[in-house]
């Protein structure tokens, strides 16, 4: 076990990227050398770290000679192509894309749920989707105090989750309302944001589902180990610009109180209850922004079924995605398995 | 049968009044005087009507005097105190406040669903609330078609379900992020709306439930008739204008496709599907805004069950309040009921 690690982050400038950047500071995480990398677009800018700016390089096979973890916060594409040259030159890789979540051969891991999955990695370890760790740190404490048979959920996403783009988008749409002029086409999202929301998280596939709706159910049951967990989904992006929220109706296995739910969540490393309706306290996207624990509230039952009703919010960016990875890397070192 | 009506408005000064006043204005309902009403504090206001001003006068009881018709688009309150005033004065009252709506001599109406009940009154008739006329407008053709045991929702609802304060507090919040200034403390909400979404709408009751979702369940049984029918809800406050969403899954009776589910919401009167997920077609608050039709879309059977999703977008000023009450007048004078 080394004392300090060379460490990658591909995509360094994107939104996510630069927010791993933080969360490895901030962390203290034992960074030897940071090697910040992009594609070819971003090369030759430089990012902050530590009190010191660092150029940014092409992420090519070679630049990953001599690294011993990369985080790659970019897009599938990239992932798909360079994480198994950067597994090759003997790097772990944790990735936060889409591309290898559902590969058998690659741990989907949140480190608060299934730490142990980590072990089994062949290279590279997957981060869920940011909707995904919302919904599965809320739903965790929960099934662990009673069984989780189904899940209804409606989420109310964040135009981060689109990246720099969809930050970009939804503030040139305000900008030109505020000026009063027309704004641009929309290009990250299929149709304005500010002042509405909109069915559609991602793109569609064939069967009318979107591609994030689908990832709720598949990444669930893969993180759980739970084939049987049945999650029902609505994906929707709302003019937020940092903030996942879900909102969650629980069906247990045994019958549980709201009372017995909240000490549940509230003894869950990692989750914040933030619940007391008689003094209007509940969790919102701009209370969660810029902060790594998952905030649930609005923790009741249905009023015609014993089902429980959650409302949880995640900073999409952190906790979400660059803290999730951290963690990882923190587990795999805390294991002695780097 | 009269051929023209002396109609009161009352809160013609505030949102849903003036809507109340395009709506009769554009439907050609056969208006003789029209007398505009409000609280004393907005009294001697003018208000435009058939392209003529006219002066609101206060709403007190001498002021039904010689009326058919009252819309009252006002504080419970108001409906409370002057609403059987105006009924003891020989006019029948269309109510938008939540006052007489669970009352078991009001009938609740919405004219494409339960018509027929309109002949029952006892003087009031209500409307219901916004959020409700947007849920049963979606589930009536799914309902008729397969039956209807429970349904779950998550609503995400604009700001003008709050009134003009609601829609003030939003442009205001918008207008100092704009400028860099910070904004005045809420009011209208319990929280900063602009670039949030609050998971409550109206105000907590002490069962943890907000007044909003509980009308959702009681409403729509009293509509449909059915006082076995489940409604699971989470009602969710959106920096969106104008226009009410709601994210169902709908579990019916007898097994439906989705294609005969969106056959008979095509057929549906005052109902239009907008469902082409392979072309990006949804329906938004953007394409609700101005429109009297609720817009339902992503229709389709849940990945782990047989039930179905469905997405609805209602005005909430039109269809969702001022429409719904002329229509409620409209059905009144076609059965010769006034």
């Amino acid at each position: 076990m080394k004392k300090s690690y060379n460490v990658a982050v591909v995509g360094a400038t994107g939104v996510v990227g630069q927010t791993q950047l933080c969360v490895l500071e901030e962390r203290r995480f034992p960074v030897a050398e940071l090697r910040p990398l992009a594609s070819g677009r971003s090369a030759g800018q430089m990012v902050r770290f530590r009190g010191r700016d660092v150029e940014v390089r092409e992420a090519t096979p070679d630049a990953f000679a001599g690294v011993d973890i990369v985080f790659f916060a970019a897009t599938a594409e990239l992932s798909k192509t360079l994480a198994p040259e950067a597994v090759r030159r003997g790097a772990v890789v944790i990735d936060k894309s889409s591309t290898w979540r559902m590969d058998p051969r690659v741990p989907l891991v949140v480190p608060e749920i299934n730490p142990e999955a980590v072990a089994k990695h062949e290279g590279i370890i997957s981060c869920p989707n940011c909707t995904t760790i919302g919904f599965v740190m809320a739903l965790e404490p929960i099934r662990r105090l009673a069984g989780v048979r189904s899940v209804t959920v409606t989420t109310l996403q964040a135009v981060s989750g689109a990246g720099r783009e969809g930050i970009e988008e939804l503030a040139a749409q305000e900008r030109a309302a505020a000026d009063g002029k027309e704004a641009p086409e929309p290009h990250a999202f299929a149709r304005p944001i500010f002042e509405n929301v909109l069915p559609l998280c991602e793109r569609f596939r064939d069967d009318g589902y979107s591609t994030e709706e689908v990832k709720l159910l598949d990444e669930t049951r893969k993180i759980l180990s739970d084939p049987e967990i049945k999650v029902a989904m609505t994906c929707v992006r709302v003019p937020v610009p940092v903030g996942h929220s879900c909102s969650m109706l629980v069906e247990t296995v045994r019958p549980v109180t709201p009372a017995a739910a909240q000490a549940a969540l509230a003894a869950f490393p990692g989750v914040r209850l933030v619940d007391d309706p008689s003094h209007n306290v509940f969790p919102t996207p701009l209370d969660v922004s810029g902060r790594d624990e998952v905030l649930v509230g609005r923790v009741r039952r249905d009023l015609t079924s014993d089902r429980l009703w959650l409302w949880s919010v995640i900073d999409n960016l952190r906790k979400g995605a660059a803290t999730n990875a951290v963690q990882i890397a923190e587990e795999l070192i805390a294991r002695k398995l780097i």
